[in-house]
Parts: C-alpha cells; sequence; structure tokens
C-alpha cells in the first residue's frame, strides 16, 4: 500500500472496516519504521490511528474544523493530508513540522504546541461560523491531561452556557505525559469504568420526558428525580453538569463505535462531549506495555527491541543536575519542597519524588496553579521549587507578576528548557523569559555557565530568603564538567571574569559562553584580547563591574540565547543609560520573529549565534567609529 | 458602639446571635457612612457582614487562614482586625488600602486584587501546614465569579484530588461583576434552587453505607445507584465529583446557619466547600436593589438618596470612546464583534451590548479564553476586538505569545486601565503592558495622546489586517477635544511632532505627553527650544523619525507612564545601539518597584512624571557632557 498516494482525506469515505483497519496497521507500521529513525512523539500518534481515520471519514476537513490540542498526535492527519511523503524530514530544520503547521496545508486550521489551547480556538471558530451563518463542525481533539488546563477548564464552562454546536472529542488514554493527577481524572475512571452506555439507544431520556409538569416544590423535586435518573445512566454526568451532552465511553480503536457515535452526536443540539478511551502505542509492543510514559516522545530507536538508540553522551542532563542538587539540599532542609506542573519525566523529578514522595507536588497541566500555590506554600515557611519548563511559565506569567514577585515570596525556580529547544520548534522555544520576568521587581534571574555552577546556583536559590530566585537553564546534556562535593553559595548580583582582555569585552550567560570563549581564543591569535564575562545574574547586574568595565571605555558585546527586545543586553543599555555611559555596544541575541523547529546548530547559525559571528561582530565593534554617527 | 476599639476578633466568641446582628448593623452603617465620603466596594462588603463576622467567630485568625479572594470585600476583616479607625483614608495615598495587606496586620495572610488566586494560595498553605505537622485551618472565601477563573479550577482539581482539609467558602452573590456567566453559574442556580439540605443530619450517608458490598458487575451498579441517591439529595454534586463535601446552600446572613454548617465543615475529612448565599449590598436599600452591579465599586454618594456626588468632568471616559468607536465601525464592519472577560460594565460596553448582542461575547472571568477565542474567531474572517483591563491581560500573556501574536491573527486588543489606575493600586496599576508585550514578534502596540486620536485608533485597529493590534488607554476620562467625525486611518508606525524644537527632543506618548507640551512651553520661556514629539506607536517604532532625530545629535528625553525595564526608553536605546547611534538619552518612566495605591497624581509626584521633573532633567540633558564619561 503506497501510503504516500493519500493527498485528500476524502477517500476515507469509501472504505469498509475491514478496509480502514487495513489501512491503520500500514499506518502504524509506517510510523513505527520512521520514528525509529527520526524519533518523535510515537506513542500519542499509535493512540489515535483509528481516531484520526474515524474523524476524517465522519467530517469533511477543511471545511469542518479539525483542532487537535497540543498536537503532538496530528502526525495520522498530516499522512491523510498528503504529507506523508515528507517524515523522513520531521522536526528536522525546514522540514516537517511535528505540530500542525497552517503553512503546510490548509487542513491545518489550527496551530499548537502548548496543551489546553484547542476548546477555546474551538468556541471562537464556532462563533464565527454562526456570525457569518455558515454550516459547519468544529472538533477539537483534546486529552485528558490537557483538559485540567485552566483554560480548558474556562472554556468547558463558556461553551457549556453559549450552547454553541461543537463537537469535543475527549481523548482519554489513561496517562497523559508522567500519569495524570486530579479529581477530573478521577471523575474520568468512573466514566470508564460504569461500562458502555449508549444514550441515543436508550429510553432514559423517553422515560424522564413523561414524568408530569408540576409546579412549585414538587417540580423542583420532579427536576431532581430526573437529574438522579440520568445521573445514573449517564457516566459522563460532570460533563452534563457543565452543559455538554456526554456520548461514551467510546472505544477508540473500534470504527464502528467511534462512527456511531459521531453520527449521534451529528443529530445532536448544541455542544456535544465524545469521551473515547484510546490507548497510547497501541500496535507496538514496547510502547503499548510503558506504563511510565517513556515513549511519549522519543529520539531513535531500534524497532524490534525498543531499545532507544541514544547518541553517545556521558553528560548528565541539565533536568537531571538541578533535580539531584534539589534533593541534596532537600536531605538536610526540611523546608524544601518541589512543585510540578505534569513534568515528573521531563524534569527528571523520579529520583526525587521516590526520595521524597511527601514534598513532591504533581500538580497537572496547571501552571498557573503550581507557581500560586508554591507561594501560598512560601508565606508559610516553606521553600518551594517549581521545576517549569521556560515556555510554559508563560502561562503563569500574572502568578508571577501578582502572587510571587508582588508579594516578594521566596520561592525558587527551576526554569527549564531555557533558550532554543530544537525538534519542538516555534511553539517550545523558551526564549522569552528573560523579557517576561526582568521586569518584575524584586526576583533574581541567573543561568549557570556548567553544570557544576547550576548544582551551586540552586543551593543559593534554596538559601535564598529575600524573594523570589530563578535559575534558568538549557534543555539537553551538560557540559561533562567535574562537580564540587560541597555546595557553594554564589553571591547574588556577581558575575565572574572568565577570560581577562583589554581591547573589548563580551557580557554573556549560560549556553553562549563556550563560543564567546573560543571566538576570544580566535581573536587573540589575531593579538586581540578580549575579556570575557559571565554574567551568570540577568538580574541583578553586577553593577560594580559595569561600572568597572563602563569606565575603561572599551567596546561591549552583549550575547543571549533569548530574544533581544527588553532582554539581557537592553538592560546593560539601561544601565549605561541610568548612570550616563555611552559604550560602544552590540547587542546579539535572538531576533523579533519566532524561531522554527531544526537543531539547535542550524538555529543558532540561522540567527548568527556562532563563534564566527562573535569573531566578526567584535572586529567590527574594534573598528573606528564613523564621523557621522558620534554621540550628541 | 465603638468600633475602633475592636482590635482582636477573639472578642467575637462571646457574643450571642442577638449581639452578632447588633454588631453587624452597626457595621453597616458605618460602612455606608464612611464610604459615602471615600467611595469604595460598597456592595460587596455589605453582602459579607454576617459572613465575615461567623468566620472570624467560628475560626481564630491568624493562626487559622483567612483568604480573601479578590480583597475588595475585606473592609469587615479589617475592622475586625483593629483597622476602624483608618477607613477615613480608604484607597488614599499611604492610607488604608482597599484589598488585603499583609505590612497591615498579621491577620492578612494573603494579599490579593486579581480574582482566582484564592484556592491555589489556601492549597500551599494546607500543603505547608501539613509538611509542618501543624493543625490549623486554611479558609479561602471566593465568589461564584471567580469561581470560573481557570486558576481556581485549576486549583479546585487539584485539591479534590490531594484531599488536604480545606475549608472552601463560596460567597454565592448570584451576581459577580456585571452579571455572571457560564455553566458553573447555571449549576449554581441548580443548587440555591434545590432548597436547603442538611447533610449532616440527614440519614442518606448511613443509609447508602448499608448499601452492601458485592463484587463484580454488580459492585459497579451498586456504586451508581449510591451516586444516583446522593446526586438526588445533594444539590452540589458538581463540586463532590472534584472531590469535595458539599455543605449548601447556607444563608450568609443568618449567623444559626452559618454557625452549623461551620461545624459540621470542621468535622469533615479533606476538603470541604460551604455554599453560602449572600446579597451584595444588604442593608443599603440603593445598593440592595441595584440589578446591575452599579454599587459594586462607587465613588462618594448621598447616603438617603443614593445619589453619586460625581466630580463635574463632562469629558468622556476612555472606556467609552473606544466602546462607541468600535460600535461605530461594528455598524458598517460585519466582521467586527466584541469579546469582554466580565467587565461589560467596566469596558462601558452596555451601549454596544444593546445595539449588538450578538456580535458582544461576555466570557466571565475567563481572561485566557477570551484571548484564545478571540484568536479562534480571527481564523475564520472575523474581526474580534478583545476590551480587557491591562493588568488582567497579565492572565492571558501565554495566548498572546503562543496563539495571537505566533500565527499572527487579526485580533484588536483595547488595553483598558493602562498606567497607573490610582486607588485600587499595586494590583491594578496597568504599568508592564509595554514591557511584556513589546518583544512578541508580529504586535503592533500603539496609544492615543487624545480621545479623537484614540478613536481613529480603534478605526485603524479594525481595519488593520497584517496581525495583532492593540490600544492601551488610561483610566478615567479624556481631554475633552472635539472629536471628528470620519475615522482616519493612522499610518502604522507613523509618530507626530506636536511641537518643533532644535535643543533636544522629548518622545512620549498618551497621559505624559500634556506634561511634556507644558514642560516645553516653560523651557521655551527660557530660550530652550523642546521638540515634543506623539511617539503614538511603541512598536514598530517610527524609525525614519528617529534616524532623522538621531542624525540631529540633540538629547533625546523619553517618557512613559510604565515600567522603565523593558520598556519604550529602553526600545529606542536598542534601535540606537543597532543603528550605532550614540544619543545623550535619559528615559522617565516607572521604577523597579510595585507602586501602592494612592491618587494618579501622587503616584506621578512620588516616581517623578511631572512637568517640573521633565523641565529640571530636560536641563540636565543640555549642560555639558562630564570628561570621565564619554563614549568608547
Amino acid at each position: 500500500m503506497d501510503l504516500t498516494k493519500m493527498k485528500d482525506p476524502k477517500f476515507l469515505k469509501q472504505l469498509s472496516v475491514e478496509e480502514l483497519e487495513e489501512l491503520a496497521m500500514h499506518i502504524r507500521q509506517f510510523l513505527i519504521e520512521k520514528l525509529s529513525v527520526t524519533g518523535g512523539h510515537l506513542g500519542a500518534n499509535l493512540g489515535v490511528v483509528e481516531l484520526t481515520l474515524a474523524l476524517h471519514k465522519h467530517f469533511n476537513s477543511p471545511k469542518d474544523k479539525l483542532i487537535f490540542d497540543v498536537g503532538h498526535q496530528s502526525y495520522i492527519h498530516k499522512m491523510l493530508t498528503g504529507r506523508t511523503d515528507q517524515f523522513d524530514t520531521l522536526r528536522q530544520y525546514k522540514g516537517l513540522c511535528g505540530f500542525p503547521k497552517m503553512s503546510e496545508s490548509e487542513h491545518d486550521v489550527w496551530e499548537t504546541g502548548h496543551s489546553s489551547t484547542s476548546l477555546s480556538a474551538a468556541m471562537g471558530m464556532a462563533v464565527a461560523r454562526d456570525l457569518k451563518n455558515e454550516n459547519h463542525a468544529v472538533v477539537p481533539i483534546i486529552g485528558d491531561g490537557a483538559l485540567t488546563g485552566g483554560m480548558a477548564l474556562e472554556a468547558l464552562n463558556n461553551i457549556g452556557h453559549e450552547k454553541k454546536k461543537l463537537t469535543v472529542i475527549l481523548n482519554d488514554n489513561e496517562m497523559s505525559i508522567a500519569g495524570n493527577v486530579g479529581a477530573l481524572h478521577k471523575a474520568l475512571g468512573r466514566m470508564r469504568s460504569a461500562g458502555k452506555y449508549n444514550r441515543v439507544k436508550d429510553e432514559i431520556e423517553y422515560l424522564m420526558k413523561r414524568i408530569p409538569a408540576v409546579g412549585g416544590k414538587i417540580a423542583q423535586t420532579a427536576e431532581r428525580v430526573k437529574d438522579s435518573m440520568k445521573y445514573f445512566m449517564v457516566p459522563g454526568m460532570l460533563f452534563e453538569e457543565f452543559g455538554f451532552t456526554y456520548f461514551g465511553p467510546v472505544d477508540g480503536h473500534d470504527f464502528k463505535d467511534l462512527e456511531e457515535n459521531l453520527q449521534y452526536a451529528a443529530k445532536t443540539e448544541g455542544p456535544v462531549l465524545i469521551h473515547v478511551i484510546t490507548k497510547k502505542g497501541k500496535g507496538y509492543q514496547p510502547a503499548e506495555s510503558d506504563k511510565k510514559d517513556k515513549w511519549h516522545g522519543v529520539g531513535p530507536y531500534k524497532i524490534d527491541s525498543g531499545e532507544k538508540i541514544k547518541p553517545v553522551d556521558n553528560k548528565p542532563a541539565w533536568s537531571q543536575v538541578v533535580s539531584d542538587a534539589v534533593e541534596k539540599v532537600a536531605t538536610t532542609d526540611e523546608r524544601v519542597a518541589v512543585i510540578t506542573p505534569a513534568m515528573i519525566l521531563g524534569s527528571k523529578l523520579e529520583k526525587f519524588q521516590k526520595h521524597f514522595p511527601d514534598r513532591l507536588f504533581d500538580v497537572g497541566i496547571a501552571e498557573q496553579h503550581a507557581v500560586t500555590m508554591a507561594a501560598g506554600m512560601a508565606t508559610q515557611g516553606i521553600k518551594p521549587f517549581v521545576a517549569i519548563y521556560s515556555t510554559f511559565l508563560q502561562r503563569a506569567y500574572d502568578q508571577m507578576v501578582h502572587d510571587v514577585c508582588r508579594q516578594n515570596l521566596n520561592v525558587a525556580f527551576g526554569i527549564d528548557r531555557s533558550g532554543l529547544v530544537g525538534a519542538d520548534g516555534e511553539t517550545h522555544q523558551g526564549v522569552f523569559d528573560i523579557a517576561f520576568l526582568r521586569h518584575l521587581p524584586n526576583i533574581v534571574l541567573m543561568m549557570p555557565k556548567n553544570e557544576n555552577e547550576c548544582q551551586h546556583m540552586v543551593y543559593t536559590s534554596l538559601q535564598y530568603n529575600d524573594g523570589p530566585i530563578a535559575i534558568r537553564f538549557p534543555r539537553g546534556n551538560g557540559l561533562g564538567v567535574p562537580m564540587d562535593d560541597e555546595f557553594q553559595n554564589i553571591p547574588i548580583g556577581k558575575w565572574e571574569v572568565l577570560e581577562k582582555g583589554k581591547d573589548a569585552v563580551i557580557l554573556t550567560f549560560g549556553t553562549t559562553i563556550e563560543m564567546a570563549l573560543s571566538a576570544s581564543k580566535k581573536l587573540k591569535k589575531n593579538g586581540i584580547n578580549i575579556e570575557v564575562v559571565n554574567a551568570r545574574f540577568i538580574k541583578p547586574l553586577d553593577v560594580d563591574m559595569l561600572h568597572e568595565i563602563m569606565k575603561r571605555e572599551i567596546p561591549i558585546l552583549t550575547i543571549e540565547e533569548a530574544v533581544l527586545q527588553g532582554g539581557f543586553g537592553s538592560s546593560v543599555l539601561e544601565f549605561a543609560e541610568e548612570n550616563s555611559y555611552y559604550p560602544k555596544l552590540k547587542r546579539l541575541g535572538i531576533p523579533d520573529r519566532y524561531i522554527e523547529h531544526g537543531s539547535v546548530k542550524n538555529l543558532l547559525e540561522e540567527i548568527g549565534l556562532t563563534e564566527e559571528n562573535i569573531v566578526k561582530e567584535a572586529n567590527k565593534l574594534l573598528q573606528p567609529q564613523k564621523n557621522n554617527k558620534k554621540r550628541a
């Protein structure tokens, strides 16, 4: 079967259940093979093969709008809409995006990456449809994990109230990233175990209508009897309370069950929710039997054994370094507790959890709650360490402004995946954190040059008692430097000169330090001596050192793997302005646009964050100033 | 009765119901009198007099933690904890804060202002309590409106799961700001109408326990029968689904009912929710009979008639100017629709709503959903105008990053209450919006110099089809300038010279333009000619004009009523750096700390945003440069 011939999902409408099953098998084989080379979100996609086929058979994309929440489970959708031949380039530079992408296909009507946005987007599309008197379906496909995000709950509440026609597909795989938590999850469990309930075939609605209408107190009681009966029959009463008509649970791997419920739903007025049970990793033994969701997103692997083919890298993962350091501090400091929004695996907190099961709080996909809960803990003398990805902290910006920084509470943050993250692309690049954090009063923001300094920063953040403090650190592995046995307290706001030099100075931190050092070495061969400073505190700046540097009146190059607007370099410009210095200064960093997926190396080259470019810019700075642009 | 003698709420424990009722009456009288002079959140506080007394009688503050969501309903709490004598200074500069404030009292254990934070904070405190093996109550008091905020729903989900002991007081006044919306609200309505249910006295729990334990399929059915019976008896099944034990509905003005339920709740394991029905404005006829929530927050009024004593100001409110302009455009442009997160009154959208009931979407307190719903609408060719306060847009930062700006969608924003807002203080100052928006790719950000330019900006924003565009405008009233009959399209990124001058140039926008112009007049008398530029586009900058200015090599003063870090002035510094200019430049704006409550005039003086200071800084800039700080 040549899957690359699939260009338009319309062909599915002609297929029998047997043919669909065959196609599903071929798609699975294709994905297992392709992803064994490229890596990608295997588990999630294997779980939704039948579901995606059923949706594309039943609906008419792109007229009907399929909205994939998070979007990493859109591979089958991509295959059905003519992109099968691009899977060799999946998540690679200029290749197929791992998430829905409008520029790739008219069938991608909404772009995702972060979770819990699909219901709000769907509501917007349904409203637009009705305003324009159009007639099409709007179908958000959301996982049980994403449903606990506050934004999805806000949308659920609003949709149920407005009664717009919407078909929510709840893809319940009993296992979002790192296992699911929350009361909603328990409620889903009850629904699952309640057994199949086919509401349309049932007589309950009919029976309930026959309860005679009465007035006054009796009417209320009658109403409650009705609700009560309904509660007995309909497992998804929680959703019914929110104003949805609930269908399910549906076997997400059974085409007949899926189609039947989609048809019932089509005949129903207002918003419906179809509760579909799927199995992550379905059809590939290693992934299917995976209890810890380690097949959620994977690198290359051996198909037969499921063995992961890891590039040889004995350097420790940054996340592990941070997690280990927090654990070590927690051993002697009872105040320390960790909060994670559904990222026990990603933030490598398994060991910590085992060691301190009562001091690890996985709140699910709920970043706002995570941050303000930490603030609440801090008011009572607990020292919370919030382990969170840079892009996901964006969800809790107001909680940083309003709860943590305004009350100046002792909350420590480990901001993971700061800087470019590579294959996950635009939605996951952790490049805004400096710009959205450094203008907040009271916060301390730092970034380590290597994993040894990183452990000291973790220690420092947990010793610090003057307000919020955050460590940003990159995705991937450290440098492999030796680790000190004893923690050190790093003086707040003190930078470190790594390389002395008299001709110019580079101020940088984190990942770009290594390229600055090697650029400096190259320049030295040409007789140019560049000072390289580990500007490990992004806020507060090392004002003493800055005064000293600015007084030397040598050119300054700032380098950051973060957006330039409002970034670190700007804060150095601000310092100069405040103190009436007029340095010859050049900022290198990420320009004012979103950065797509690709290897970090490719991306750094694209934006000019390379040793070569640093050498070039340093040389430029050292050229004499043109006359027409002198200081006023 | 001398209410100023109340210093510690312990005295309440001795009071009989009759004595409590008398005290409640005196407190009401006090508030009605005091607020008739100072203004404040009258309606909300009159509604919770008995509730606050009952809570302080039952619990032991500050050992037990009372957490007031939003916090504008904490006046009685402030009175009971020794602050009655400070009410003459309520919400005034250096006076009593309108929200809980830790520095005022040890009984204020959590500061608020924005809604929906109390449950997360409470969860944090409960976790801390258990980690420290302490024993006290944690009591978040949250309104029905605040409950729909995504963060509160995230917390509900997490608390119900973790089973921490927590006493949530749901203050259901059937009317949060501008009426309530959402499915949850409907569910609350059903609970209210279900009539009083006293779960503890009831036999149902006992009966249910007698259903014999059985295995297999029958066990499931038995479980469902139980749930079903419970659903019949317990009105708050929605909360029970979330893992809470529900008590209520309780009459929030009946001390006996309140105390009884608080006692039951105390005996219950895990999280409980007490559903208290209160009446906003209770005890003051004009407020009590107010159907439109116009007594939520008020200025001074005449006690007898309830007539508002407005300072004479015939200038139009900024919000009204914006709303009227959107309405006018909507009359001829069918694509236009408005979204508001619970701010129909605040954003003065009543007239629009009457005119276009189908094109106004009040999504309740749900800023994240509001913004991404708008993005969804934009994908379908609708032109959404999101009317939102500056500080509340902070809640939707990630939605701006990830959904609106990244997909470059045509969403227009009216950012209300930008800049200092005065009496509401720290939590409501709209001073971060430039810093958190201007680093986002694709966005256009502008601010009008007067209400006539404002209407043109609204028109421009709704004509613009190249991505997101936002107008920030201040709280309060415009300048009273004449309004053009015809809309004008303002060229994107084009500034306007208001006053020519050769000695220096002031770049500013919005509220600070008037003071810049009058400073310029003063300087002119001393022979100094300052150019004043209306830098109405904060992003993109007017690069043509900036090149022209920088080439003139005259000093530049930037002025903004917004935080300096990463602000507009910084973007001018960035422009200079990018283009190798070295201007003598000084930035005026808001320093790196939170600004408390007070009149805007007081606050501007405090931070040096005054005509006098502009004159002073301009003079400084015009002095010859000192030698030791020249350009490198």
